[in-house]
């Protein structure tokens, strides 16, 4: 194995630099050249591809984003487009790819390595929706960039005893919701996994300024609801409360990494490159029990499901339930 | 001077707690009481008042929002509800009051005052929009959060070649969307103050994207529209970008007070406590060039209004465009 | 089950207050009464408890130190001093007791727990240092507090080519050091769990600049050894480089919890309320794998040591070696 | 003016990169090209020169560090050294000069001057020692970096109810100290342009502590004296106090830039492209009550001092004096 490529694909996620670093030097270690491919698969198809040495990414370790871009390109489904990317590899004597982003981004390198072209995935999505992993680069950033946006309402919540319903990312997973509102301490929790009754949210939080909370907060997983919608059924159950919706949005997907992003975003890079030179394609990377682990791609995603730290949930359901 | 109660009414602001605790201290300084009382003119009116320490406010100092609370009471217009304020005041034998807040909230420190009991205001909001003074309490923090989640957002536009457009709290003056703007470097900034053709925009940020840039953004206050109705009257002129809008919202409002604000808040403070103990009332104090300076409640509200530093505006206009 | 008490002692965590509140909520859902002790188990000896409810510890949660205080009490390990402290608590009406701390905090559990006063121990120091768990509290926010304070050296260290040397906390354990030291990328990790050569350091150094990095940075935990005779030792070896000496020292110590101190932190506090009320007593928590685990406080403190995560050493080691 | 040369020389400070990306548009705004000189005016006389464009520059504008690195270089107060400079400025058709840095850099840029090539100056410098100007790009990083530090170790303060003193940078200016220690509500200020009494900083402290404070701040400016020594001369006119000592060092320098230093930097950016196209040269800028102001090199630096923050100490002083 003499040169690999790395790519990202679909939403940035921080850690993703951390990951494409460690590619970049575990490479060197080997003696094997890393190749950036920028825009994810759209660069493939296209040859983008540029030499990455390490000061190419010393600084972009620390940083949010990716520096190799990222782009959508549904059109990778379609076997003739596969087929140009495997032939601009090939003509850049390239030998194994690493293909950083979520799921679907590892369908492409899944059809890569069915083509003979070996291809391996690392689970980087600020969502943490990624079957058999229990962790995804870019999660923990994300709670804590959620987390100290929610502080920071807090303040204004408590200083005029309002009710705050924060909306925070997560079409089909929970998990921002759930890590953010624990430690957050919120009322309640709303998540698309679990069913809820507005009647029992209203109860918590009437509950906790009984016991002298001066402020509440509930946070809301986007999946369930748009937050304007939320805070008017709310309000509707609960007129006598000052009542406050925030959508996070963008905000909680950039931002210089966490400490955990980057530390399991270079574990799984380095093991990437260990994986290509052992042979190994066609599987994709993950953290279970703080340790790395290995899914094969066509087996994982299409029987398994993610789940959700229902624990978790069910702590803060109970903590604020009398 | 035996006794002195502070209050902070309207919007919190960061830094606001700094403030009360410079009262109390400078109060303890000159061996004068300070009462704190809660939820700004409704307590004063309520007499919900509760001696302040050291003890009290010394880990205050550094948190977000106000631990004297607020409220929103228009009432206090009314002459009956000033008497009994009034009274109250009198009862508790409290010889002076310090306001924290913006400028309707210095004219129920006026209104006192002409009763015959004197009252100095502090401005605190995070809008910056007093007239004579150039520095508001927890403006410099608004302006801090605003710019990281700018920096946070340009993350994501940069790694998808976005333009972002970015709303920031200012109804009537855009401070907070002309310094965050300038130090996120926005391709331009959109303010109430001053008139904007949409064209005009779309040039700076194509000719941004000649240049080499990877991103943009746009900030924009609040007063001069919604970000969803901007951002679709922007794509249509710009169909070729991929735009998206964020509402900071809440987040801006909230969070530790930087060291200017805490520094302002400081200095002002305990000015308040010498001005009363010199006899003055009816004022407010503000920063003019970095230093105090003190303003006639009744003169300066009616007559001059807040100057935006148009020369910052110029500044980011000139250095957009080509 | 009617009362329980909490106590924190030994060094402070961020984290710790989550725990408390955790206590504090968990309690109040199965209808228990929590009362603080203050000052750890001085405070136990003296009787200086205080009841907690959900207005003492809401704010606390996301604050940095232990609002129970903490302090050093050598003569716990008295008999006649622990009978004091069991009197104080049947005295109170207390039937249970949780302490966070370090493992010689738990040894004063223990001992309780013989004398027939059922306690249970939360792991809290920033160390990571205690046998069986995984994870301590406050760990996440030190190796996130010790990163921060790195990245911004990292500044200097590469706008003026610079090699330093940054000591951070770890008198037995190296795991601050390898987490932070993995995350900001450093060209080597110094531990006292494994030997090194200073050559070898030395050389990694070199290796990273020809390779075109424009700084360099080497993390040691201070059981190893003083930064300033460090730096003077590699300075020896390496004339051509400008190094430079800083220790993190306190400013690891502090600050907000990050979102995986506070979470584990509720897990733990919440968990141990039920542990007590299961009628389990001379235990202490811990994480492993991302669950809630339970180890006796006699068997584990006594066999078992702390595991370093080896395989993040050797992860670093790969990566900057040639 | 068809082209204009940028450097940074001296410590690094966060917002030097925003003041080059200011040149560098300012200098397109008007179809000047920029060119950044590498490593200070080492890299002037050896030709070290690139040209910068807007791709260059945009991100760096929210780094700390300077992009364009720095070098000591004493040689440059040699004559014939200056005029090697002279001679590559001319032979790569540079018509001007843009110095960022602090007092002694300027002297540079004078020499330069009276050898017949424009250059100007722009304070860059975290200690905010340069007369005239009331602000230096970096010091409001500085105080912002230096207070977050403090606000971390006074958690741990109040958790084990510790005196700390804290030693910031300063080795003449004690601006650092003032802004840090104001903000963060020390009990004490020592700085080098104001003597002190240890015995009145014990007393000091030991009022807070009666006045209820659970713990007790005092920020030393390095150029007092080193804070090991401070403390062993305190602990032993303090015996009941626990005290401990930390010194922040180069965690004060580095760090993204605050919205402060990013829109000053941009504004004297700016300000020295328009400077150079009128004709000035031989001046550098400043900021004085808020407003650009500009200020002969020779004159200033000769005669003027930097003027402390007096009202801030005094501030200080009233406020912790019993």
């Amino acid at each position: 194995m003499k040169r690999i490529a790395v790519l990202t694909s679909g939403g940035d996620a921080p850690g993703m630099n951390a990951a494409v670093r460690a590619v970049v030097e575990q490479g060197a270690h080997h003696g094997i050249e890393v190749y950036g491919v920028y825009y994810g698969y759209k660069g493939l198809v296209e040859g983008d591809f540029r030499k990455l040495e390490s000061k190419d990414t010393q600084h972009a370790l620390k940083l949010g984003g990716t520096m190799l871009y990222s782009a959508r390109f549904p059109e990778f489904a379609q076997a003739d487009i596969q087929k140009q990317a495997f032939d601009q590899l090939k003509k850049a004597d390239i030998d194994a790819l690493v293909v950083i982003g979520g799921d679907g981004s590892f369908q492409g390198a899944l059809a890569l390595t069915k083509l003979g072209f070996p291809a391996i995935g690392i689970p980087g999505t600020i969502d943490n929706d990624i079957p058999g992993t229990e962790y995804t680069i870019g999660f923990d950033t994300a709670v804590s960039s959620a987390l100290e946006a929610i502080d920071r309402i807090s303040d204004t919540a408590a200083s005029h005893n309002r009710t705050f319903v924060i909306e925070v990312m997560g079409r089909h997973a929970g998990d921002i919701a759930v890590w953010a509102g624990v430690a957050a301490g919120a009322d309640a929790i709303v998540i698309p996994e679990n069913a809820y009754e507005m009647e029992d949210i209203v109860h918590r939080v009437r509950q906790g300024r009984e016991r002298g909370k001066d402020y509440s907060l509930i946070v809301l997983a986007e999946g369930v609801s748009n937050v304007d919608d939320f805070v008017e059924k709310y309000q509707a159950l609960a007129a006598e409360q000052e009542v406050r919706g925030v959508s996070l949005s963008h905000i909680q997907r950039g931002g210089m990494p966490t400490s955990r992003d980057r530390v399991y975003a270079t574990l799984m890079g380095a093991r990437a490159v260990d994986c290509l030179r052992e042979g190994k394609a066609g599987i994709y990377l993950g953290i279970q029990g703080e340790q790395l682990a290995e899914f094969d791609i066509i087996d994982t995603l299409s029987k398994a499901k993610h789940k959700l730290r229902q624990d978790l949930f069910i702590l803060n359901r109970d903590l604020t339930q009398r």
